[in-house]
Order: C-alpha cells, then structure tokens, then sequence
C-alpha cells in the first residue's frame, strides 16, 4: 500500500527539506497537513493552531538548519509540524499519552526543541538571551521566534521587543504568526491594530490623514495640481506607511503580512528578513488561519484548540462512553460558573475576570448571563490582577478565575495590589493539582505554597462540588483577599443545595472520629481519605479524618485537638510536597504544642511528568492504593 | 518670623488650589519645592523625583478634585507633593520613619491615596479598574495615572494600555512623565523612541520619509509645483504625524510632550486632555527633570534618587559618625558585586543580569569590570528571568541580581523557564529580610516559601559576608538553578578567605554542641543564635546551633541527628512564618522521623511596618532581646 505522506515518509533528516523545489515544499505540507489530521483524530491533542503552523514550518525548515540555528516556538502547542519534520513523526501514536510524546516542546525530547514552553509570551525573552549568549562565544547562526498574536498581549513579550530593539539585535527574528486568536478570539488594542494592517485600514486612516493635512495647506503655497497627489497610488502611500511602525518604533524592522498558508510566499518573505537580519532585528508578520485546511476547525477554531480523538470525515469529535444508569458529574468547571451566575443574580458588585480562559474557567457561563460585567483580559495575568485590585479598591467584588499555573504570572500582583492592601478579590483556581497531559507547564501543584505565605489572604480548597459552591460564596464576601483553588475534570456527583450558603471563615469538618491515626486532608483529597479511613478500619486501624477546608486560616483547635488524640498524623494534599497544606499542618500543630508523628502525602519535590492523571496520581505516591501502603508503613513504624 | 513657604501654609485643602491664578500656581510650586528641599534635607527620602513632580502635582490639584476623581501613582516614590498637599505636611518630619509617614500612597493614610504602590507599573492596570467600577457604578468622575518613563518598560503597563485603548476608557487619563529615567538611566527601545519624540527626531525621520515618497512619484502624473509640496511647514507636518504614533496604535489619543516645570503650560495641556478623555483614553506626555531646582540633584539624579539626610547648602549628603577604631563593615551589596568581579576573571562564561537596580545590587562593580557582560534590562523582571534562562540553555552562567520583593515580578519565568527546564540560573537576592524604611510593598519576607516549592532549585542564605562570597561561588557551578538570599545593609565584618571556595550542597554546619535545645537557623539569624545560645549557656541551657546554609536541599542528617538530642528545637528565620525555613525543618524533622516540639521564630504573618528596622525585629519578635525571652518561655513549657 503506499503510504499517504511520500514526501514526508521520505525525509531521514530536516536538512533534506533545505534543497526542495517549491512543488516539493507544497507536496510536503500537504503531507504534514494529512499526517497531522490523521494522527490527532486518533490520539487528540492540539489541533487547530498546528494546522495553522504547517507552511511556516516547513518554510522555516527550508531556510534554516536547527542544528545550529535557533528556534523558539512560543507556547509550543503549535509546534506538532516541527515534531513532525525532526524524527519525531513515529511517536505521535503516544502524543500526550502517559510518557509518551510531550504536547509541548522539551529540551530533553529533541536537540531540535532548543527551548521549552506551555505558557505564553516567553519566547522572544529566550531568544534574547540565546542571541547574546551566541554573540559572547563569536558565533552567528540565526535566532527564531514564532509567536501568536494572543502571546503578543502579555507583557513579558512587550519586554523582550523592547530589549531587543534597544540591543539592535542581528540575525534575530520574530515571526508573528497573526491568526487573531490567543485560543479564544484575541482581544486588546494590539489586536485592532493587526486587524488594521491586515484589513488595509491602516492604509485608509493614513490616506484619509494625508488627503486632510494637504487640503490644509494654503492654496497659495502650491499649485492646484495639487490636487493630483492626493491620488497617489496606492503603491506610494504604502511605502510611505510602513504598516508595522509600531515595532519600527520599538527598534525592530518590519515585513508582511505575508499570506503564511502560501508556503513558497513565506519562503520568499524569510528571505528577505534574512537580508534585513544583518543589520537589526526583524519581525516578520505572517497571517495564518487556525484549523486551515480542516474545514470543521476553521469553522470553530476555540472548538478544535484542543480535541478529543475524532472521527476525520464526519468532523466529529467522540465522547466517551457514557453509562446512562450513572450521568457524568458536572465538572468544576461549569458548577463554578453557574454558582458564580447564582451569586451574581442578587449582586450587581460582582464581576468575572479572566485572561484568554473563558470558556476554560466556565466564565463563558458567566459572560452570557452578564456580558457588562464580564472582562477578557487577553494573555495578561498580571494586569488581570492588578485590575481586579483597582474594581476592589472601588467597591466592587472581583472574581478572577485563572488556571492555579496561570496565576504564577500574576504573583507579584497578589502580593503587592492585593494582598498588602487587603482588597477584597476572589481568585477562583482552575486546575489546581495535577492536570494530565498538558505536563509539567500546566501542573496546578505551587499555589498552596505561593498564596499561603501572603498576609492577609484567605485559601480553600473544596472536597466536592457544592462545597465549591459554598467556598465561592465564602470568598466573595469575607471582605479579604481570597483564593478557591479545584482541580480539573468532574466533581463527585454530590447534590448540590438548593441556595448556597457561606462556609464559617477558618472551620474545618471532622468526618470521621478515631483513635490511632488522623487523616487532615483537603481538597480533592478529602474524598480518598475518607474511603482509607474506612478500609484501615476494617483491617483494625481506626482512623479520625478531618476536611481542612481552610488552608488559611487553618482551624487549628480542630486539628490540634484531633491530633492530640491519636498516635499519628497523616497530612495528604494534592499539591507540591514543600510548603503547601502538609507544612501547614506541621506549623499548626507545631505552634499548639501537639507533638506527633506525621506522614507527608502530597506530590514530591520534582518535575511531575504527563500523563494519565490516576497513573500519574499513583506514581507519586497518590492514589488510594499507593496511599493506603504508606499509611499502613507509617502504622506499622508507630506500632 | 515669616513663613517660607506662605501660600502653602495658607492651604486648608487642596480643593481651594482649584481657584487659584496662574502667577499662584506658580508660587505655590516654589513653596512646595522649597518645602521638599528643606524637609528632606533633614529626614532623607526619595529626592530628585520628587522635585521632578511639583509642577505636576500643583496642575493636576488646580484640575481635578481627588476626593471625587481618582488618581493613581505609579510606584508612588514621586508622590511626596501629593502627600504634602493632601493635609500631610506636617507629618514630613516623621517621613519614612519608625511608624511615621509612609514613603509611598497608601490608602489607609489618606482619603487621597486611592491605590498603594511601591513596585511600578501597576498604575494603568489598577487605574483601568477603577474606570470600569466607575462606569458600572453610574458615575463619571476622571481616573488619573502618572506613571514614568522607567515603569513604562515594564510589561505589564504595556498590559494595560493594551485593555484601556481595546475598552476605549473615556475619562482616562494616563500622564507619561518621561524623564529619561527609571532609578538609573532608562533602557529599552522604547526610551530611544520617546527620545526621538523630545528631539524633534520623530518629525525629522518622517519629513525624511515623505520627501523621499514624493520624489518617488512620477514626474508625469503631478505638476512640477510638487516640489513646494516638500515645503510644508513644519506646522503642517507636525499636525500629520503625531509624535505618539505609537500610543495612538494601542488607541489612546496622544498629546504632547509638554514641558512639565511650566505649570500653566501643564494646567493647558491637563485642559486639552480633558475635552480628549470625553471620547477616548489620553495619554499626557510631559518632559520633566529628576532633581529639577537642586542643582546637585539635577547634575546627579541617581545618587540622588534616594539621600539621607544632607546639607541642603553645601549639596552634600551627611555621612553617619564612623568610629575609626571601628571600621564599618562592607555592605552585602559589594561583597556580592566584588566576588561576582572575582569568579567571572576565571570564566568568561559568567555574565551578570539587572532589572533597572545596577547600583543597588552591586553589579555596578561587576558592570565597570566586564561592560560587555553586562545586562541592564529595565524595570523587567520576566523578561530578565527568561532572559537569563535562554542565556543559559546556551552554555552561560547568568547571574540575575534583583531584590527579593522584585524577583516576585518574574516568579512564573522562575517555575516555568529556568526551574522546570533545571536551567543553571543563578538568582541573587539582595534586600531579603525585612528593609526597613521602604516598608511593606519592599521587605523580601516571601522569597524562602515561594521558592523553596519550586522543584530543582538549590536555595541558601549566607550567615556573613564570607558565606555570601562561598555561597555565589556554589550557586554560579552546581549545574542547577540557585539562589542565594541576603539582607540590606553591612555584613558582620569577618575575614574574607584570600580565594572563593564553594561549599557542599545540602550541608549545614554545627557551630555549637548541645543538649538541651536546638536552635536552628539560617542566613542573618545564624550570629544572633549563637550569640543567644551563649547567653543561654550562662543560665544553664545549653542549646546546640546550627548554622543550616541551604534551604533546599536541607541537611536533613544533620539536623535530625541534633534534634534527636535535645528536648525542643528552635527554628529561626528571617522570613515571612508560612511556609519558609521553620516549615523546612518541620519537614525534614517529620520525614526523618524525629519528633520534638518545636518553636518557629519568624516574621509573623502580617503586613510588616515600615521603620527603623532594629525596631521593626524587636516588635516582631526578632530582635535578641524579643528571641531570648521566647525561648526561655518554650523552655520552660518544655521542663
């Protein structure tokens, strides 16, 4: 049978891709378009933004070796096509599967992945500093970066244009890989921008701006002909208007836009900022369209971001198998944005903040119910934060929902805008804990530790859906800085009440009562703990668990009491072993004096691979069986 | 005797400045500077950029009525005209003193300081904050920034410009005080560019431009009279091409730049603003000069940043009384800059990375040493951090100089590009610990618990300046990312070993044998240990002292096989209480099986103070005195 990639299938190294023909660089993108949609329909994985990066890579392919040059691929879940042409094409079966294929780029997986990213707007600082490092040992080989335009509206990108300008860096360039989407539709005054050179308005506002100033000249001055130069061709207008003066003016020479789903077009516009690389920086605006090439993704790209597996010709994801007799749980997700809707019906102070995560933090539930009170950040959590603080310090009620990872660009924020002032914003945490095949990027594990050591801040974590609701509730109106921080996927099924009520600020729940051990647990960790506690007693173990609830304040008469009562402490948290809910515990017991034996059960102190999220929850020691073995281990010890 | 400043003290609220004439303005900023000299002359303080701001600050109260419009200063260091106009005068005496007035806004000293800030760049985002609480409220007062020329190189302003252009804020208004500055001289492309603007460089390159566009037009298609074309008067030009093209791209209206030490030419350009703002976002660009109206100051504007106390005759700086006997020790800040001098002879592969603070964290020395070394990024943290990691994935040993509360600005960068990625960056922290005058939005109380939870990294704090010279050595080669923290201010003024020598990672170091407690300590807390545990020895408690050196990895054998020996054990830090070195050791007891009482002296858990900082460790439990009587009490508790 012969083989639906040729071309592709044909290519041992990359380098080969540096002699093709143009007939041959279009015959291998269509190669990588095809193994692309045939390979995340099976695995799923990103999907639309790798089908819009296929011609700029193979084009990138073409005119670099990155052997020795550099490329940095912002985010890098657009870079499935640079895995694909780098040896990695055998692997995409295991794409995002347990140890398989990273979604995102690794250093470790590839010597052509010379720089890891899943968060946004990293890559030109990167790239900055490979530049200097290339020009301190004396070497020259070109540096690039493709970066979205979504990536464009964080700051830290802003930061790097304006160091690089100002240091006139050589053989740099940033691709802008412009498709008007971060993974929802982009927002911000950047992106009009954009919107204005592609559409040719910016051309029009300076010709309208043109024709009014030569009006104004007195007749007088200049011959009626005059007239005649305000037809100027459209030719001259443009060459008078460089249409990217706003990176002109940050140091950087501009090209484009260039069509970047013509690949022998974006060959021919690489050429020339290669030319343009030995004097100063250059970015290299190239349009492309998310999903391009599948007509379902392109229809809804923010749909088709990230997939499922899906079956190809119907254009139809396929949801799992679902047992009717047992409905799916609600995920957290979507019972934190109906409880928010809930609140939000009888206070016109509260307002839903999110940074290009809507729909990801069930915002999107939010926006349709209040759409005036609804703020779409872009990619900029710092600013998300700081804004948040300045309606807070107004009088309103700010509830900002940022992915737990996403929120450690906003850390300084929190600190500084929030939490030394004491403002009254609520921080809903989405994919707290591990999160499964986005990998070590996305793993939501720091924020029990960062958040916990702010003054003033108040932290929960909830054991199930309704407290969810509740914990909401409870941070919206206790008048201090506070965060709810969930995990992702499906709550437990729980009823949820009929109005939801607010949680007593620093209680914690004892579920269970018992002699020998104390099982203190929080968040999604409650739920095992429980289910333990009865399996050790049925093998004589008796076991008091206590839902924290509170990570700050944490109720300390409880669990010092409790402690007191037992011959061990068993702390289990579904966050990064140092500093999180088990130091907190140790603290607590620490200051009431309660002296006792204590088994840490969080995630350990290293990089957490990706994966299946129970295999990988039982690999670090977490799931109810790994955790019933060391409980037992401990016992024994104490015993 | 006549006042010197008498239309000053003839203000009862800055409401009446509202009414006054132009040739008061103008008396009223003379008093106000006149004002700023003496007092600060006498207590120290932020300097030059405050006398950069009267002008401003007098047109900004004759146009708005800050209980009603709201105005935001960013970082706040340049708002002392405010405070003195706002019904703190008298308090200047006690500026930045123990408990006295605050250097910077803050919201609980006056119905006048909206918003807090002591790190920049916050003020866009907060201010866009307050507009939109404003709109959703149904009012419609004006919401004011001024924010430098150095806070506009960070990201985030650029994050919220971004947001205010993309919401069309009406009533906004965003006044760029360019003054070629941040703390040290301003960097970035952006600075040339607004640079270009003063120069009259901006038209120049665009008059260029268009001349050059019409020479291009074909003789034939326009009258020879076109040549005049090229005559337009510079008026004519100038109205074509807004200077602030740039800012008009991200949708604010630009006007400027206006000389702001003419305040009637400011209280114009405020006016103009004003019926702009009814549309669209404005942003107010106004040149003024650090130090303007003190020579010295003007001539020096960096050393006269931040002055104690000075001789405001003579223009220079008073200097504490120095016993010569007793020669002050070298401050952290250069043992630091001179060691990094000593390692990067030997290897060129060390460069050094600053966030717009050269000279305050002792790179400076480092900078004269190896120029092309060095990089100064601006007021950029991220960009700094990942920066650093590009350096190094391309076989550099970069070292990052930031303060402790700033490396909070590029804590994701930390996580996501160098930890995660185990890049060998190498982060030193100055101002760790509490600092005293700056007060709360400056102590470096956080940085052992946000990034003692971050895998990979290796964390120490140095007990003198001597372990400060070992302990860069150990970070800049352990092939892993590192950090090292130390205090503002003098080391011990121990001998300095004649080479660098670094140290075992994870070892800690027994100071003092003994068997009743242990005392447990870390970085600047390690002299006054000992020193107490000699005290204690007298009353017949003998305690054992560790010196710990690493955070992270923390010498577990160590430190359990001396708590194993003693009845209780004293962890102390000087760190914030959640999370830091006390919940280390509680970890590393509890993991290693070791369980004794144990009393954390650290910061507690509140918003520290600004003050004299011997003062601030006594309230907070940290001074000799305050530890002595705490460990005696735990004692006690424990016989």
């Amino acid at each position: 049978m012969s083989s639906r990639y040729p071309l592709l299938d044909a290519i041992a190294a990359p380098q080969s891709i540096r002699q093709f023909t143009p007939a041959q660089l279009e015959e291998l993108s269509a190669d990588v378009r095809r193994f692309l949609i045939d390979s995340i329909s099976s695995t799923g994985g990103h999907f639309s933004s790798n089908l819009g990066t296929v011609e700029l890579t193979v084009a990138l392919f073409h005119e670099f070796d990155f052997l020795t040059d550099r490329i940095i691929w912002d985010v890098g879940h657009q870079a499935y096509p640079h895995k694909i042409l780098t040896g990695r094409k055998d692997r995409f079966p295991t794409l995002r599967q347990h140890h398989g294929l990273a979604g995102f780029l690794k250093r470790d997986e590839s010597p052509y992945d010379h720089f890891g990213a899943g968060h946004a707007s990293t890559s030109i600082s990167a790239l900055l500093g490979m530049a200097k490092a290339r020009d301190l040992q004396h070497q020259d080989h070109a540096c690039v970066a493709v970066i979205g335009d979504g990536s464009m509206t964080a700051g830290m990108a802003f930061e790097g244009l304006n160091q690089a300008g100002y240091l006139k860096a050589k053989h740099f360039l940033v691709i802008l890989n412009d498709n008007d989407m971060s993974i929802s539709p982009n927002v911000g005054s950047l992106q009009g921008y954009l919107n204005q050179i592609m559409s040719g308005q910016y051309y029009n506002r300076w010709r309208e701006r043109i024709e009014a100033t030569i009006k104004a000249i007195p007749v007088e001055s200049v011959s009626r002909n005059v007239a005649k130069v305000a037809k100027w061709s459209e030719e001259s207008i443009k060459r008078l208007m460089v249409p990217g003066l706003l990176f002109e003016d940050l140091g950087f020479r501009y090209l484009g836009p260039v069509n970047g789903h013509d690949v022998n077009a974006t060959v021919k516009a690489i050429q020339d900022a290669k030319k343009l690389m030995e004097d100063a920086p250059v970015l290299l605006h190239v349009q492309t369209k998310k999903g391009f090439g599948y007509e379902p993704a392109v229809q809804d790209s923010q749909k088709w971001h990230g997939v499922t597996a899906f079956d190809a010709e119907a254009g139809e994801m396929r949801k799992p198998a679902v047992d009717p007799s047992r409905p799916t749980p609600p995920s957290y997700t979507t019972i934190f944005g109906k409880a928010l809707v809930e609140l939000a019906k009888h206070d016109d102070k509260i307002v839903g903040i999110t940074a290009a995560m809507d729909s990801g933090t069930g915002l999107d539930i939010f926006s349709k119910a209040f759409p005036d009170r609804m703020f779409d950040v872009g990619i900029a959590e710092q600013h998300a934060v700081t804004f948040a603080a300045g309606l807070a310090a107004q009088g309103m009620r700010p509830v900002a929902a940022i992915y737990s990872t996403f929120l450690q660009r906003g850390f300084d924020q929190v600190v500084h805008d929030v939490c030394i002032q004491d403002l009254p914003v609520t921080f809903a945490l989405d994919r707290a804990g591990i999160v499964g095949a986005d990998g070590p990027t996305h793993h939501g594990l720091y924020d029990m530790a960062y958040l916990r050591c702010i003054p003033n801040i108040i932290l929960m974590a909830p054991k199930d859906e309704n407290e969810l609701r509740r914990m909401l509730m409870t941070a919206v109106y206790c008048g201090h800085p506070a965060a709810v921080r969930y995990p992702r996927g499906n709550g437990l099924g729980v009823p949820l009440d009929e109005t939801i009520t607010a949680l007593p600020i620093g209680k914690g729940e004892l579920l269970r009562e018992g002699d020998d051990l104390l099982l203190a647990a929080i968040g999604a960790m409650v739920a095992p703990a429980l289910k333990l506690a009865e399996e050790l007693a049925a093998e004589g173990i008796q076991c008091a668990v206590v839902n924290a609830r509170f990570l700050k304040p944490m109720d300390s008469d409880l669990l010092a009491t409790q402690a007191a009562r037992v011959k061990g402490v068993v702390a289990i948290e579904e966050g990064c072993e140092p500093g999180g809910f088990c130091a907190a515990v140790l603290e607590t017991l620490a200051d009431a004096g309660v002296v006792r034996p204590l088994l840490r059960c969080a995630v350990p102190d290293h990089i957490v691979h990706h994966g299946d999220p129970k295999r990988l929850m039982d690999e670090e020691g977490l799931s109810p069986a790994a955790l019933a073995s060391r409980i037992r281990a401990f016992w024994k010890r104490l015993a």
